[in-house]
């Protein structure tokens, strides 16, 4: 089992479910999470020794999130106390045809308001096997837009292998910003969570629209260009309703023919966030524990369609549960 | 924006839903509505000046029903207290193959109980541009008989054009009196939600099975017998189960051919009272702002569609939000 | 209507659902259940007059299973009191493809620790028409291997026809052991469920596929093995996922043919706990009625259906509603 | 043990508490009671044979109501379905200084509405040892006015002692007609539950302020008036909030000294409905079982205040159980 | 009744109760409130005609506000919608001896971060009879700081009457601005809310301990020193707990003597949050009404009282119900 | 900061409160708890580091009670996974003067079944500077018997202080055999929490009253007999009621006075169970503090009524939090 380190923004989510509207709702059910913590919380459960790095402020909500990481085993020992607030946002959880509605009040958070990298490098990675980021803490601010390539720098001076997850959100920064920062982190990176359009863009490719011929050429072409790369994946998600999506993973490795994982029927969706990071998690389970493309790429997404059926943003299950999952039909064991 | 009126009894909804029968039920959720109220609620939503009329108890759960209102903007201002109990029904809610069930106890409702008008008419309409009334109202009881097609001519003869929703119960009245009161009024109306059914059995037309051709044909008849008519409309709805329908609307203006909308897959189904009005106050709204047939009718299915989506009787999406269901897919905006 | 004796064990369930996992619950849900207990419910609300046996502790575990049949009017006066502890599980129910996970804690309960058959068999029976078992009960410890098929003969010989579910639970014997109980209960039995590999387990066919011929051919070979076998049958459940089945009934009365129920599609299903004790006790229904075997598997099947409409382990519809869910739609009665 | 017969109306009441106001409420709790089914519950709990004469409508709130006595053991064999609807009440649970406010909407029941005695009066009767009924019944309309005397004069002819509780409810009928009906039944009754008011205006006595030996006098002139009675009871409630109340219990038998039980702080109250019902429960238990006059109202005035600690109309306890609560602190048993 | 404007913010609270702690919290109750928000919706209930004038997000939480003013009544014309976010706090509510937390992140508010006074005055005020405005007011911005004063500056020039609450809050501002901004704003005020401190400090008065004689002092010294000044008024609140308080309403008029009002034990609290705005409220339905000091002052604090039986941040009683309150006991009312 | 080992059994709670009883429960609270894992959840929260040893069963109920302690910061590598079941029981929380209910079901658990001590001794101790262990540890089986002193003994050979808590339970194992094992530990304990009979009965002083003079004097015996022992302590409980209780913590040190604490009135009482253990956790942290008798029996008793305000078997305040409670009032910060 390896170790791994995952850095990013912790935040508090606020949701209704069942057919009420924000505006309305008397209660919110409270949840905590960011991609990164996420990605820590399923690596812990299969098996690996996770932790995490970030800033919460010295008041309940920062309990409460370091509180939900140590209840999944995950070392909160590189989480820094202070600042003014956590990130916040609400979520109004579409349900059949009506889409899902965040609001974001995520502004002025400890995490972004940092003015420097708060840790020293050395002592953030220890002994580290590998550092998994994603696209989302480079956006948070632009102090972040500095130390984030900085720390992926760090780590492989250090020796530390880089998991990087794309992961565009358009309401923190611009396609082109966050293309930005990926081709200049990509020397760097050794696994890489990056779909089709991502690829395209960040090579200056031709945009096509989602080929399963067009994904193969673009990660060929990507592992020329990264010279660290060894796996690169993503998911084709067929949205047929909020309560209802297909999943497929895609994933090559170095030298390797693009392999998909069987699709998943996720219906109903429990709760969508943090599907992609229960995904990613998956595919890091499988790269850290040398497992070939394709058991590599059925586990992640399994692991990742899994995370549907829960609610709250973390996936809570064994490898030996994703392995059932993946293997087992939905009746009951008795 | 216009000035519309709507009146007509709100009643007081007692449900349990997941899986739970009544007889073993220890809560109750409770909902205000009716046919009317939730038309003006919807209009309100979508920007107009929506004023109800009704007559509830001078007690909590007529204090209830008018602050539901009030929530949502609507203007209670002629909303009457006085007489014994609200209206009140329960409902059963369906799951899958099994369907709603509704235990009705409205006999003796301060709406029903009226002896007469109860607001001079003059000061009811003030300066409405539309009345909105649904044939609920007229089977209340005998006196309701008399009042709403007093209450629908007076309209006209003061310029307000006229609004109607045929909107039969089996459990008020008999088809026959229905079809009675929807012939007396036919000639005072602008606006009209019939189903096939209610026009061929008016008209005295040959009955037939569901067809766009026939009802096509009963819908262009109906504008040789309304003078004043200029739109109707309907849905068909495919009930697969309680929790999966599609819907599909209908309209036809004078002089124009029928059209109809998208064909809306719902499911799972939050709640499906008052689908219905929200399906004739989306539609409202596209007459009320002079749109096209087509936009209306995709405007106001797409209304009745998003109903689906919350619990309560009434729809609280705005205009925009309807727009934004139409156009967009179900994916998680962030 | 008929007089009914069931016999076995109830139990506590504590249950979570909607996506949270037993490990992470905060509140667990409290049902009372037991397969032959969910059949005595099931045909007391069908209008037969049901009586259970049964060993329960003298704590308020116990009260709770007595209320709990007695509030659907189970004559409890069978159902003795004392003993360690009531037998309990744990149920993390599925919610689409993910299957739902019992973790059993029902060792040492009152029913199983007793060391003889604690009712006098004349005072049991008394003017029972009908006595109810499952393969559950001979498979709860040694003692009632050796009681269970003491009542079983004790019946024949008092003129009470024997129903006998197969029910083999893995968790509790082997399949070896299951099937020598179900041969050397045979001869006594006149109402049977068992599925197509316990017949062809028990008789030494060869094992085949599922198969609408081969079951006809292991029926048929049954009634020959079994001298006062009347009926039998079974159900085909197609599980798409923990949310939604297929499921059918199959059924053959000596001498005739095989046939079979409509197939009803599940979904969503609210809890699939007890749907066989429902399909079971449909099918006592229509044989204690007289009923064809169409009918009778029919309305065995809707039984089924229903069941898994509602949360808890029994059924809680009448005969009455079992047969309107078979002929109406999903549609709102209003 | 003895055979009790209780007869009056159950209704359903829906009650919000919690800081919760009725018109503001979005859930409403379910609980089914009424006074002489309260005393059937209790009864039966205490080890009695409890019968309960009822009409109730035949729909799922009729079902209720029998599911609910059958529960908790009583025998419901009594209980006609017909009519219209079940009698409703809203209660918004006082909490602190503020009280609770009841909003009746029980006009035209199935009970009130019957138009002679549904019951023919030797199988009403069988062969039950006392009748327990209360001034509800002939206060909820002109033909139970006549009825209910009706039924105590028949209780007397066919050797059934009657028990009444006065229970005066200004909400139903006027204080003198409350009086006419109660010296009506003074000749036949046996055990009465009456306060000093009651009695003072029965009898013509002057009116005082409640005090001890005011309430001897009366009581002492009561049995003067009354042949046949044994016992009289009630207590005297001191309302310190809504949350807080004491509870003292007094009680007479024909030629004994008055006795009053030892005064309960009830603090905090979980639910203050029934508890009078819960006390003339526990002294008629007393009066069953034989007990001296200070061991019947110390039982009695205990299990009311038990009463009070349990959400819902009904007392639940076993008489070991209201024993323990007379002889015990509130310290935990581990 | 008169025509009322209150002007301030309006927040989210989002609190726990029941025992939980803030971190632990995985349901949140979502109420919207502030100062005069809850001022405004007292009025409303005691009949006047009440707007409130703020700023809010145009996201589904500033609809949230709005909704919930417009539920019951308040005029929400001048809920100007933009900029950022809604402030917000957390509550973790104190039970016993263990005090309430408050967890705020309210800056940066929509409310706050206007850059000038965002209504024409004349607009503003319309026709309204007084207008409310509290000390948090100025305290959330330096622009605030500005505004409010010439806010109120402005409704005396317009010839209406201001209403002003010092309400202190430490976590905002200090104590020599909040006295500074009061001595800035006493010339203008008719009627008042500060406490014993509030005027000492204001007016340079040595500084003494609560007392009747001391309190009498200062605010006949308050009345030299405000020429407009016609009231003001107080309460003496003694925390015996979280769960206990008592309260008593202290208020002078000029020319006239300290009166008190009776003492409320308020015991269970519900939700104390808001108690003193209802207390404001109440005392400002007297002074509009016309009453005297005593009758005033009773009114004021009951409401007062009656709030922290309710939750929620504002009152929602009739000023029937109020007085009914001062009236009568905590009895079932039936 | 210290490092503290504790060591015994954590079980499952399934309570249910407000005014349900277990019988009639559909919904139960689940909780993790244990004396001597409640003890180290409240020592984590102090500051310390505390691990916690015991054998819990490889499933989702042993998975909970590791994520509930792992959540808290409680070092659980000493937490074995294995055997039949995790020790379960049911509590029917009291209100008022009625008292709790607990319905045990724990026999047979993975702890109890041990046949060996579980641990090498060398590792389970480490570098630990104190163990904490119960009364109830020794009394779970015949093995702990064994076990339980072997243990304390080994961590006295191993420069390990003890910590021991006499914590008699009647429903495990007798007075007699609970007080030979006191004697038996005594000659190894440092820290003693026991009371005023536990002390008089193990040392065959006669029993007395509880009077603060005999406890000084059974304390000061008990020197004399403990020769490791520096501190002693205990509470004397009033029990007003379920929901009122005082608390008083008594402590004597070597060669000290016995002291006592403040009184804390706890009203209402939100979860009366692990209030011991969060006492004995609170006197523990003076002890590893070096405070002064004084300061330490007033911590730990502030820290004890503390436990009763929240839900839950552990005390999840910081000994900031714990301070702050001891002096401040309840009033709101804001």
């Amino acid at each position: 089992m390896a170790k791994v380190l995952t850095l990013g923004e912790i935040m508090l989510r606020l949701s209704v479910g069942d057919g009420v509207r924000l505006a309305d709702a008397s209660v919110l059910a409270a949840n905590y999470g960011g991609a990164e913590a996420n990605v820590a919380v399923s690596l812990a459960q299969f098996g690996h020794t996770a932790a995490f790095a970030s800033v919460v402020p010295e008041n309940p909500l920062g309990d409460g999130a370091v509180r939900h990481l140590s209840r999944f085993g995950v070392d909160c020992s590189r989480v820094l106390r202070g600042g003014a607030r956590l990130g916040t946002y609400y979520l109004e959880e579409g349900v059949g045809a009506r889409g899902s509605q965040a609001t974001y009040d995520r502004a002025g958070s400890s995490f972004a308001a940092v003015d420097a990298c708060p840790w020293d490098l050395d002592e953030l990675f220890g002994d580290a096997d590998l550092l998994h980021i994603s696209g989302v803490t480079p956006a948070v601010s632009p102090t972040w837009r500095v130390i984030a390539p900085a720390v992926v720098r760090g780590a492989v001076e250090r020796g530390v292998r880089v998991s990087y997850d794309v992961n565009f959100r358009a309401k923190l920064w611009s396609w082109d910003a966050c293309m930005e920062v990926f081709l200049e982190l990509l020397p760097y990176i050794s696994v890489l969570s990056a779909g089709i359009g991502d690829v395209q863009s960040a090579l200056g490719l031709e945009r096509t629209a989602w080929d399963e011929g067009a994904l193969s050429d673009a990660y060929t072409r990507l592992f020329e260009a990264a010279p660290l790369l060894e796996t690169v994946y993503s998911t084709c998600r067929v949205v047929h309703s909020s309560s209802s999506n297909d999943l497929t993973g895609y994933l090559m490795t170095r030298g390797g023919a693009l392999v998909h994982s069987r699709t998943h029927r996720i219906e109903p969706i429990v709760d969508r966030v943090g599907g992609g990071d229960a995904f990613a998690a998956g595919v890091l389970h499988g790269v850290l524990s040398g497992w070939d493309a394709q058991r590599t790429i059925e586990f992640g997404c399994a692991a990742g369609a899994l995370k549907h059926t829960v609610a709250g943003d973390c996936n809570r299950f064994t490898a030996a549960e994703v392995e059932q999952f993946l293997h087992s039909g939905a009746d009951v064991a008795r």
